[in-house]
């Protein structure tokens, strides 16, 4: 077998076989396949695609590369939750507890934030010592005990996906959807997981910018789960405008405790209650999302999922006092008010340029290597169809300085778009794809 | 600007401005766009194309990669000439001492054989002491002196062409036809070429198999010499069947000898008569095809073009008693008849499978690096159309030992379809794009 002929058969739109991604994928991680041939295959699979057979392969392949955590006697059954990735998203901190909490252990292997979007990992080191770089033992050993980890992905998972990811970025092969599908897929699988819920993101401020593409990747992302063994459910959810009203770390992580207490913006709330619905659901701990709804409300209002929140903070390092006393998490010294300068409708709220805006403010990186600052931020004090009066205000900005905040406040002006007529709000979900 | 969104542009189907490929080349070739940003860029034309001035700017632009031969001041107007490949193409030979003598200086570098098809060098290299690695300087003195040199391609020419093949070689974009163009054109640009007579091959011992695959490259190179200002001729000719009888390197340095003696075999002599008018007439040496092919017949029956051949072997350093004395050039100690089995018409004599015994034999190689034989080879005494009585000889196999005649003999006879009924013969060419 030669790397060039699998190159070949892709480019000529041919189904590639098992045997073959196999040797593509353990060469490349070898090192024995180099990345130009790497390339010009990415570049036949984003032009010419994968079924979902050839996705799973290439999956199940890039799982093998690394290590593959098995939980087996640590915890019956592994479900997972993936968000392709949005603005505002800090679903992870909310829903990994409260589902833990109803009997149903998380181990949770998180990413950074890149480009406008936010990563778990930057949220939660906004508490002084919360530790992200747990060893595998330290993994298995705390979710024996608690029941739930929430921790930096290892560098021995998927290093395939790895290796691939860094190529396709520099290669215009990342919007490839066989290629996101695996990537997502096999990490998760060599995670341990058993089944995932994905909570696959649609619209301005996500990657799947149309309803369309996002259907396609989460129907290939469940064929990949079907084929590979995993019961594995999509969420189409809106990512039209921020999710809840917090973007930037701080910010994020104080909505999260807001909400674990039981208060917390109204549409990350309801969006939280969903996903942890589905995992109890797929996690076989309630018998219909009504019941697992009811669970998820009830250890809420009991302070139950709080209460293990406190305790991953707790075994994870992190300095609990700073989550009992959000004040006293990293803050901006400027925070600066956005006013509406006239009355109307909001059509749109753009959840990209809001995600940008939060970069540029210190809250996100352009570059792996880029620092953060958890302080920095926004709060959204509007949705899409709320009317609004002149003087209202629309976001507060938490800023490093003056000049950053009225350079933010311009930009987010921008992203507002108005209708003198009255417009509907957009919903939470598109659908469910199992 | 940056590569991977010139990469992300073709991606999606852009066309490319002149400044983005000069920028891709120059990146390229000073090694500043690492490799397997080129294979993606590749696969990407591959799979997506490009237009005409695209494909001129890569052409212009590889030109420029490396040094421009500038002949101004040596010969008024430079005529060069360029085979696609194929199976007994030996026209070189005889077509640039014939245009020489006509007044239209010819210097040419040519390659060496790679697959199954042959290359002029290694024809020449079958005379002791001829030299293909001439210096610019030379060239140019030997161009100036006798009008005709026949050598190697200068390593400084069209460096990110050779690059870019050596890339596309093994990452499956070697078909694709703006990247062979713009291979081709580059090379002959940077040669200092002020127009080119392109003999296009097709058919199944050629690289263009179809038709409308030679002529859609056909087109594209008269256009890239359009829009660069060298005026381009492509001739379309058959390589369905060998052309002429001899596949091998003395074998086929030997039938050039007669055809410049006035023999030779009907085809390849007429082929031969073909290319060179075209030359002479695009080189304004004459008004008409008519008049430049009696020009050419002139002087081969007055013995000029082998006076011309002469005096380039012994300018080259070669031994000019081998080319006076052909039987004296390297021979195979075995030569064997191939006679039929049975009797009928010859439907195909498949020109891909007779080179590739011939590279088995050991006349051509399969790697770049692999040593060739000149001595061995295969004389076809048949052509598509022919009536064939059993016990007649079809083949003459020249080899190292009668096991090797015995496995090209199975070969050759596999390389023969038969009919019962009457078959047309081939045309010689299928048209002439300028």
């Amino acid at each position: 077998m030669r790397a060039v002929d699998i190159i070949i058969k892709k480019r000529d739109k041919g189904v590639l076989t098992r045997e073959e991604i196999d040797f593509f994928v353990e060469g490349f991680t070898r090192g024995d396949i180099p990345d130009y041939q790497a390339a010009a295959f990415a570049m036949a699979v984003m032009l010419n695609g994968m079924n979902a057979e050839e996705t799973t392969y290439l999956t199940l392949a890039m799982a093998r590369s690394g290590e593959v955590l098995d939980l087996t006697g640590v915890v019956d059954f592994v479900v997972d939750k993936h968000s392709t990735g949005g603005v505002g998203d800090k679903t992870t901190l909310v829903v990994e507890p409260a589902v833990a909490t109803c009997g149903l252990p998380v181990g949770k292997m998180s990413g950074r934030g890149l480009g406008f979007t936010g990563g778990t990992l930057d949220k939660l080191e906004s508490i002084p010592g919360y530790r992200t770089d747990l060893s595998t033992e330290e993994f298995i050993q705390q979710l024996k005990e608690i029941g739930l980890v929430l921790t930096g992905q290892s560098k021995d998972l998927s290093p395939a996906d790895g290796k691939l990811y860094a190529l396709r970025d520099v290669t215009g092969t990342v919007p490839s959807i066989p290629l996101i599908a695996s990537s997502v897929m096999s990490k998760k699988i060599a995670g341990g997981a058993h089944a995932i819920v994905l909570d696959v993101k649609v619209g301005l401020g996500a990657f799947m910018e149309t309803l369309e593409s996002a259907r396609e990747l989460s129907r290939l992302m469940v064929d990949i789960g079907r084929l590979s063994g995993r019961k594995v459910v999509a969420l189409l959810s809106d990512m039209n405008q921020p999710l809840g009203q917090a973007v930037g770390n701080a910010l994020e992580l104080k909505e999260a405790i807001d909400t674990l207490h039981g208060g917390g913006p109204e549409d990350f709330r309801e969006h939280c209650l969903v996903v942890a619905s589905h995992m109890l659901k797929v996690g076989g701990k309630a018998a219909s999302l009504e019941e697992a709804r009811q669970m998820v409300e009830r250890v809420i209002a009991e302070g139950k999922a709080w209460e293990k929140f406190r305790q991953l903070v707790a075994a994870q390092g992190g300095d609990v006092s700073y989550v009992d006393h959000p004040e006293k998490l990293p803050a901006a010294p400027v925070v600066y008010p956005v006013l509406a300068q006239h009355s109307g409708y909001l059509a749109q709220v753009h959840a990209r340029m809001v995600g940008e805006t939060a970069v540029v403010l210190g809250a996100g990186r352009s570059k792996k290597e880029d620092p953060i600052d958890h302080g920095v931020g926004i709060i959204v004090h509007v949705k899409v169809g709320d009317r609004v009066e002149k003087g209202q205000p629309l976001f507060t900005v938490h800023a490093r300085t003056e000049a950053d905040a009225r350079m933010a406040e311009a930009r987010l002006l921008d992203a507002l778009t108005w209708s003198e007529h009255s417009v509907s709000p957009l919903p939470l979900f598109y659908g469910v794809i199992e």
